[in-house]
């Protein structure tokens, strides 16, 4: 019996998804080291911690030394952070998708070569930028940072073209340093995530399409698998798939999709784990997470298979009482350990059953008791 | 938004029962601390480590300062040192149950006592003790310490009347210290255990009846819900519930279960998680180290019931390849991140699946890759 060494993969970001990560790599024998500026960073509750800032080198250099493999837990790692990494250790997915994914602009432009459709879009860098790019595309539009936007955040809607001044006063000020782009408003039918997986081999599967909703941009729940997909299903996974092929990407990443007029329509690309995925860790037979430790490493995936019906509440800014959740069969309960914080995604809630029927029971009898009818109210129109 | 404080789980003893607890309190948002003399504890991957003795005083003082609840790993905690730390802080369970479990003969005369049939037995302390309990058990017996006895170490097989002498010489050293025990050897049909649990308010549920099947007396395989148990499982859970009313009990236990002529025996019980319940991690809604986690802080229980069919292979000494387990539907790996040892618990892999066929297709499929044909033996028959 030899002395055996276990693998350490180490996270960039130690937020809910680096936690969650660690969470599902213990059991695989792949202890994890997590880099956050922030000393209370959540994931450090249940992985070491380094505590430095993406342009600490002294502390990037150890903390490459220490690990096997790096992956991010956050997308807005700086690009030269990453590249500097990935020139000492194993960095993936590579720092080239981080960077496509980092630019609403390239990632757009990205997703219409590999044949995904888009809102209209056009840069803009200045404010006759954004008259022409009005002209082109018209009202409703959103004006957006092409970078470091999340969660909404860094987004004007224009409702009538008479709204440029002050969409011009509100993110006018970031054309320099982050650029921004005009996109069209899509009056979708739904909101459609795909959740999928690339090995270093190439080998690439999907989880079951996910359907979700949004309140003042941040997700607020989602169902999966989204109902009445037809032919969406396949669509989603050849471009997912086309996709992750061109970017030579290696790990779990999520495609944000509108349905409009029953096509599928690109929004955005997250280079990472996804919070349209946490419904994987109890409804699919391997989560995302699992699947993304197992990607990195090297090893094969899991089965992405759901088990049957999911249904995830987003909990944002403070914890609702837990006991319903706790109260209820197959509910499932996800604290970050986090302090609240108004928009702060603080935990979620996983509910889920045999049957889209049996389903829809055990999400009203949740919403009813927290008096979270609004945020439930869409799923159960769905699943009735 | 008020500030919020997590509560702190415990835990007395580090091994894998500890990392596998961490692991299930970290969504509820409980934070673990666990105690262990081992630097290297396994445990101590996933959460704070604090190395100390059980009589590290001063450390068991700062440690129970730190947490909310303690629990158990290892039940082989002194006495002494549950009893100090429970004026100090919450211990479930209570150090009596720790007691009772922790001595063959307190349990087996509890077991009568509740109402739970056990083999012939009869406490041994002297050479002449000895004889005399041949005398009344008869041959084949097992000659056992009372006290600190695991993995079927501290036994001795008496064949015959006349193997006497050796039991004696093998054991009788040990007769003051811990006790000694002779027991009738009981040529069962088939060991089953139950995993039972008890929240503070005395809500009490059991999951299914798991199938057991030791190799050299260490757990080599699990198989659940056990099958052809017609009356068993209401039998057993009435069991159960009588004994953990008796000792007040909160938490996850086991009891290890012989049947024989299709009556239930009582052969040992364990006051903690336990090995036989691993397969809840997947194969039932709530696992066994969620609702122990829950019950000692004093939340409700999750659902008991199983998903479907579920297979646990233990892994002793050293892990094997873990590519088939990887490479087949809904089967697990579980890494207890522990250097190989002879005989030493290192992980396990649980294999589920929706029917008995199915699961027999895939244990069959991994004992092949990995040449395990024997351990799996006895339940692809019982599966067939
Ligand atoms: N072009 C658009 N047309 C209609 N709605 C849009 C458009 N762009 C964004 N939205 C809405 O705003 C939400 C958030 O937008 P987007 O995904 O661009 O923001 P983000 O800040 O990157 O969000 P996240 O962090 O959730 O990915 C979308 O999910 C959608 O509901
Ligand atoms: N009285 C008995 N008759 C027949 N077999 C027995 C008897 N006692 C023990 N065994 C066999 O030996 C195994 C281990 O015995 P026991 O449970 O007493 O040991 P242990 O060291 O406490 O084990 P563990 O750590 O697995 O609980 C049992 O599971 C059973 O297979």
């Amino acid at each position: 019996m030899t002395a055996r060494r276990q693998p350490v993969l180490g996270i960039l970001g130690g937020g809910q998804l680096a936690r969650m990560l660690a969470l599902a790599a213990a059991p695989l024998g792949v202890n994890t080291l997590v880099v956050d500026s922030a000393p209370d960073a959540c994931a450090g509750q249940v992985a070491p911690l380094r505590v430095a800032d993406w342009t600490d080198y002294a502390a990037l250099e150890k903390f490459a030394a220490e690990v096997d493999v790096v992956t991010f837990d956050f997308e807005n790692v700086p690009a030269e952070t990453a590249h500097w990494l990935a020139e000492r250790v194993a960095v993936f997915p590579d720092p080239r998708a981080l960077a496509v994914a980092q630019d609403r602009l390239a990632e757009k432009t990205l997703f219409r070569e590999c044949g995904l459709n888009t809102p209209a879009f056009e840069a803009v860098d200045t404010r006759a930028d954004l008259d022409r790019a009005l002209a082109n595309i018209g009202a409703p539009a959103i004006l957006k940072t092409r970078r470091l936007g999340y969660d909404g955040k860094g987004q004007f809607r224009i409702k009538q073209l008479s709204d440029a001044d002050a969409a011009w006063a509100a993110l006018g000020a970031q054309a320099n340093a982050h650029g921004l782009i005009l996109e069209a408003f899509v009056p979708f039918e739904r909101e459609l995530s795909v959740l999928a997986v690339r090995t270093r081999d190439g080998d690439f599967h999907i989880w079951p399409l996910t359907q979700n909703w949004h309140t003042d941009g941040v997700l607020s729940l989602s169902l999966a698998p989204a109902q009445n997909i037809d032919t969406l299903q396949k669509r989603a996974e050849e471009l997912a798939h086309v996709l992750a092929e061109r970017l030579g990407y290696v790990g779990v990443f999520a495609l944000e999709l509108f349905v409009k007029d029953g096509e599928l329509l690109g929004n955005e690309m997250a280079p990472r784990v996804h919070n349209s995925g946490h419904w994987t860790i109890e409804g699919a037979i391997a989560s995302q997470f699992e699947n993304h430790v197992r990607a990195v490493l090297g090893l094969p995936l899991g089965d992405t298979s759901a088990r049957g019906f999911s249904a995830m509440f987003n909990w944002i800014g403070e914890l609702p009482d837990p006991a319903p959740v706790f109260r209820t069969v197959d509910a499932h309960w996800h604290d970050y350990g986090k302090q609240p914080r108004p928009g702060r995604k603080v935990g979620h809630a996983t509910v889920c059953a045999d049957s889209a029927s049996a389903l829809a029971a055990r999400v009203g009898d949740i919403a009813r008791a927290l008096q979270r009818e609004e945020q439930a109210a869409p799923a159960l129109h769905v699943l009735s």
